[in-house]
Formats: structure tokens, C-alpha cells, sequence
């Protein structure tokens, strides 16, 4: 039997409120030239160390599989208990999140970016010279204009940053992956969109409208000096993830600033509370909404931001910050409390990274580790032990009581 | 290839004496209202401690998966190496091991217990008003007499505490699971017995023994005022379980004084030792029968009753009381001991619950985890880390030099 399906046979309702705060990228590795502290352990944090004081469970948390580097789709995931290897979101979808696209089960999306064309139809610059994000509004809008529908298929297409834009289909009967239509290097024509299965009826559809929407596309552009083609990556569907209240048998909000996370969460199924830009105000949101929901997502970019820029200081500030207003949310604690990252950005590595992002639980149940704060290395000490993230959601509702017994 | 064909294969027969020492609902979480301490820290182990101290490899284990709590079925499944995933036993049966019942393969069990039926054959009261334990035995007796064989199906009935009984039905062709004839509540008649499988033949089987059974149970009953009726749960045959010495090469005892935990080893195929009834008891009795077995089961009841009475104090004494007993089976120490619970029976749970139980394990080659005692706070430093309970008496055989290398 799968194991979902045991937890499920399991779960009970309850009223108990559950909140996930996600520092993203929170994790991070000590080196000599910062006196061997992470960003957290040098932070100041008065009242993450008083929770800790007054009884946390801690530990550390693979997002996907030993040594694996997730990016933001896969790591929110399995936050969310989902197995992100089974649960595979394309890039297409995760742009069209990003850029604030609410998706429907079966969308297929692709991101897409201007390129420029030669007399042959060969591509010269695979982003044609990077135009301005303006320009790239401009030539979306021209586009959106004209092609509203490719027979029952509607199209939507909305701008990014500078040459980048996102594609979707809406319609009966689409599936996706197909491979790029990107040539990958210059010199070579804008190549067909292919099924990655050639046999799937759905995928050939697919294939079709994107032939149709070049048709159509491309003598809309062709007076432009730069941006007069464009190539697609990542074609792929929004997948049907069981969502959050039917497999929990929790009613989730999403509490995030950028759009990629509200995105995320309505994948799952989270209602998107709209508003709140700060920690503070995200707190702050909660207490008012508390009765409404049982679980609350809670994001927090800029750990992440600063771990990209490789700046510890910023990155140590932005723990502090969270720290700070911190006792906003404890002022009305939930039952079940979970504070971790959704995947480590180490400051020496300027990105996300695979080593296993700390995570502490607190609850009336979750237990005391004895540790005096909340770091990596205490993490390392923890009862929790080093476990995969999918289980964390596992984990909070437990602590809320919501499982039975299994076996007698 | 499945990774029990794996150790099956490495697996080579030693002289050595392997034990298992089950104190049951070891596990228990630190609150600020007992000083931040579990029971386990609390106690005063001398003996314990001088263990740990010798040399003993430490860590924490998942009963079943992460956040489930186990019934004693799971747990001990799990620490007799059975995935309790895998092997499933119905309530039925562990009822009927609860009871003393020695099961075979195949045997279908279902937990009984007696209702009153008003005159349209409604049941008014589910639990027969709790009629005394006497009044159970008295009508068990009556229906064993005068019910022995429904065919060639022999039928063994066993009286429980209260208006609990168990039915067994013994005979080639007989499988579970089947739903309950309890339906529910008040109100209802007594519901048909229905295959999980409605193609099963042996489930099938089951139906009708039950029909023909309640057929001549219930004119046996028609004069009692309180208990003219019973209800039917958990209807389950004993699974065909790989035994102990086939699957481990381990000539398996056990050292148990309630009824449940001798029938759990007699499932796997353990032989029961009978007769002692006190922890220092069992120990004396495994030293007169150290020649004669591999491996010994040795289960300490009282940790777990204390634990669900949320009695911190009696919890902490029976450990002590285990420690005051521990030189007894140290006088002739097992070449490879392994101490743990099936399970975490936390004070402030009252019950059963998720949380990773602690392990020791002692032998020549456990190596020395350098801990100063053995504890729940100590087990999350030790060098066998969080793992799930079903490896554990793969690590004893692996420190019992049971296992040939693998692959060259």
C-alpha cells in the first residue's frame, strides 16, 4: 500500500492551526573567512532562541535526494509534502507562476524569449540583444491583441524582464513535454515543438497549435529590427497534484510576497491572501485570519536573495529582521509551528544548493532537543535527525494530533 | 532485487547469543513541567550508565514512518525486521494474541462482543451494558459448547474483560479481511459480514461460516436480557509470515509475560518461554536458556502502562527497576544487546505516539559513541543516527558477524 494512502486512512480533522515559515534558502555552510559561523548562527535572534528554549524538536531536511540542488518548484514541494520526484512541474509552468499566471490543472506553458531572425529564418541572437523589458511589453501586447484563440485553445501570453515572456495554452485535451523550439545556438532555423511522447494524442495537439501559433505570430513581428522571433523552452502542463485540503484535510493560505510562491501554493490548492509586503505585515495578516484557515504558508524571500548575492551580512541582517518580528506571530502561536527553508543558498555558493536546510518544530508535543538555538549545527543535534523534507508536512500533523493509530 | 533477498543471501549461521530487550513505551519527550527531563533522564540506571560507558552505539528509531503512531502489532513487527507496512495483522488477530489464543496461518479471527437486541432485531445497546467480565465467560461457555465445527471449520470462541469475546475460525480455505457486522450504532440490526474482495472464494467462505454461525449463536443467546446479541470487528486471518529462524537463521525465544506480546512472537515463529513473571525473573530464566536459543526476545510491560497513565514518577521507577534487574542478564551478557521500546509512550501523551524511540546497541563491535549515558537527548548524537525500526535486528546480525560481505 502507498504510504500517502496510510496517512490518509489516518488523518482526522481537528481544529489545531499549523504554520510553515519558509526563510527561503535559509540553510548555509560555515567557512573560515566568515569565523566559522553561518548567516544564522552570527544572526542576533533573542526570540527564535526563547522559542528554542521553551521546547523545539530540530533537524535537517533533504528537499529532494541526497546531493540534489532543487530549484524553487521542487523545494516548495516537498515542503508541502508532496515527492517532488513525483511531482514534476515543468519550467514552463514554473515561469508562468513566477510571472503571476493562475494556471488551471492541464495549462500547458512554455517560457518563451524574443530572438532575432535572418533573411533565411536562422537566428542570429538567441535573445535578440536582450531589448529593454518595455520593448518586450510592447510586442506582447501587440501579440495578445491578435491571437486570443487557435480554434478552442485561448492563448494568453504575458511580458517578463527583458526579452523573456511566458506562453499558455487553455483547452480540452493538451499535454505537454515537448521538446524547445529553441535550436540552442545560433546559426540554425527555430526548430518544431516535438512530443516527448509520439504516440500521446494530446501532445501532437499540442505540437499543432504551436506550428499555428508561429503562423500566425511571427508576421506580427516581422518589421522589428530585433525581437522579430521568438523561441519556446520548457513546454510543458500544469500536472494534477491532489490538493492540500483533500489530501490533508487541511484548509491552506498562502501568505507570500512573489507571485512564483503564491503560485506554488495554488498549485496545491491554497487560498492566496492578497496584501501584506513585510514579515511584520505577513504576521500580522495571520492573526487576522487565524480562525479562518488551519494551515498557513508564510514566505520569505530575501534570505535568498542575499545567499544568491553571496552576501552574508545581508543575509544574517535578513534572519534578524524575521527575528524581530517574530513575536507578532507568537503573540497568537499556533499549534503546530515549523520554521525552516526550503532548500540551503550558502553564501560561498551564490545559489541554492543541496546541502539539507535546518528546520525546527515546535508544538505542545514536538518535544525538547535541549538546545540553545536555532542553528545548523544544533540542528545537526536534533531529534528530528536528517530526514527527507516531504515528510515534514508528515511531521506538523502529528503534532497536531490529526493521525490515528496505526494497527492495533 | 528486494533488499530482504539481499540479507537472505549474506546471511551465514553464527553461535552467536543475540537479545533484544523491549522496555515497552520507552520513549518519552521533555516537558518544562518535569524539569525539562524524560523519565529515562530522570532515572537513576547505574547499571545503564556503566553499559554506555563500556561501549555502546546509540540512536533514535522510526517505528513505521515519519509522524505514525504505532499499535504494539506495528511496533514489534518493526523490531522483529517485519516492514509493518508489508505486514499487515488485523485487529482481529492481535485481539485474539491479547487474549492468549495460539494462532495458525490462516486462522481468521474477529473481535467480538456481546449486544442487546430489541425484538425486531435492532440493536439498542452496542456494549450490552457492560456486562460483567463473569457474564461474558459465563455465555463464551454456553457457545463454545454447543458451537465446535460449522462444517469442517473448527470455531473457538474466547471470553475477554467485560462483554469483549474473540471468535477464531480455523479450516483450510479461510481469508480476511471482511467488513464488520457492528453497524455503527444504535438503531441498526447487526450488519452482514461483506468480502473486501467480492471475487475472494475464501472470503466468500468466511461469509457464509459467519451467517451459519450467527444462525446458531443467536437462539443460544434469546433468553438473556442484557446479551441476546454480539457484534463482529476486525475480521482478519493470521498472515503467512516468513518465521524467525528462516528468515534471520536465528533460533528465536521469548521471554514475555502478557499474553499480546507472546502471541506477536509466536507469529514470527518464536518459542514461548513461560513461567516468569518479573524482569529480573525473565533474565534469570535467560540464563538457564542461553545454550538453547539465538536470539531472545526479552519485553518489559510497565514502562508503556506508566507512560499511558501519564505517570512520570512510576514511569521513571520501572526503568529504574529494569536497571536494578540489568546485571542479572550481564552476568552472562548476549554477544550482541540491543535495548529500545516499540514504541514512544510520552507521559504528556498519555498513549502511544510518533515520536523515535532510543536504541542502544552493545556488542564487541558496536563501536563507542563516547556518550555518557543512555537517554533520548543522548540517542540524537549517537552513530546510528534516526532510522527506521525494521533495520535493527539487521544491525544485530551485523554485529553478530552474521552477514558476508557484499559484492567483491
Amino acid at each position: 500500500m502507498n504510504l500517502d494512502e496510510v496517512y490518509s486512512q489516518l488523518t482526522t480533522k481537528t481544529g489545531a492551526k499549523l504554520a510553515l515559515v519558509v526563510l527561503d534558502g535559509l540553510g548555509d555552510i560555515a567557512t573560515s573567512s566568515q569565523g566559522n559561523m553561518t548567516p544564522l548562527e552570527a544572526a542576533h535572534t533573542p526570540n527564535l532562541d526563547a522559542l528554542v528554549r521553551a521546547g523545539c524538536a530540530q533537524g535537517r531536511m533533504i528537499p529532494v535526494a541526497p546531493g540534489i540542488t532543487p530549484g524553487s518548484g521542487p523545494g516548495h514541494l516537498g515542503l508541502f509534502g508532496y515527492d517532488p520526484l513525483e511531482f514534476q512541474v515543468g519550467r514552463g509552468v514554473i515561469e508562468a507562476l513566477g510571472l503571476g499566471v493562475t494556471l488551471k490543472a492541464g495549462d500547458v506553458c512554455a517560457r518563451a524569449n524574443f530572438c532575432t531572425l535572418d533573411a533565411d529564418g536562422n537566428v542570429t541572437d538567441r535573445r535578440a540583444g536582450r531589448i529593454p523589458t518595455e520593448e518586450c511589453e510592447r510586442l506582447c501586447a501587440i501579440l495578445s491583441k491578435k491571437i486570443k484563440k487557435l480554434g478552442t485553445t485561448q492563448v494568453m501570453i504575458t511580458p517578463g524582464k527583458e526579452h523573456r515572456f511566458v506562453i499558455v495554452f487553455r483547452g480540452a485535451g493538451l499535454e505537454g513535454p515537448l521538446s524547445d523550439t529553441d535550436p540552442g545556438r545560433e546559426g540554425q532555423p527555430i526548430a518544431e515543438a516535438k512530443p516527448s511522447k509520439p504516440t500521446s494524442a494530446k501532445q501532437k495537439k499540442v505540437a499543432k497549435l504551436i506550428q499555428d501559433f508561429y503562423a500566425q505570430a511571427l508576421p506580427l513581428l516581422a518589421g522589428e529590427a530585433r525581437a522579430n522571433g521568438f523561441l519556446m523552452r520548457g513546454i510543458a502542463h500544469q500536472p494534477d497534484i491532489p490538493v492540500f485540503d483533500e489530501r490533508y484535510q487541511l484548509k491552506a493560505a498562502c501568505l507570500a510576497v512573489y507571485p512564483m510562491y503564491k503560485g506554488l501554493a495554488q498549485l496545491v490548492g491554497m487560498t492566496k491572501i492578497e496584501g501584506p509586503q513585510t514579515i511584520r505585515e505577513q504576521f500580522e495578516r495571520y492573526l487576522a485570519e487565524r480562525a479562518n484557515y488551519d494551515y498557513f504558508f508564510i514566505h520569505f524571500k530575501y534570505t535568498d536573495k542575499a545567499g544568491e548575492d553571496g552576501d552574508f551580512e545581508a543575509k544574517k541582517k535578513y534572519v534578524e529582521e524575521f527575528d524581530a518580528a517574530l513575536p507578532i506571530l507568537l503573540s497568537k502561536k499556533p499549534d503546530v509551528l515549523a520554521i525552516t527553508g526550503d532548500h540551503s543558498t550558502p553564501c560561498p555558493v551564490k545559489g541554492h544548493s543541496w546541502h539539507p536546510q535546518p528546520v525546527l518544530l515546535h508544538s505542545a508535543l514536538s518535544g525538547n532537543d535541549k538546545l540553545d538555538r536555532f542553528t545548523e549545527t544544533g540542528a545537526n543535534l536534533g531529534s528530528l535527525g536528517v530526514f527527507e523534507a516531504k515528510y515534514l508536512i508528515r511531521l506538523m500533523q502529528a503534532n497536531a494530533k490529526m493521525f490515528d493509530k496505526f494497527g492495533a
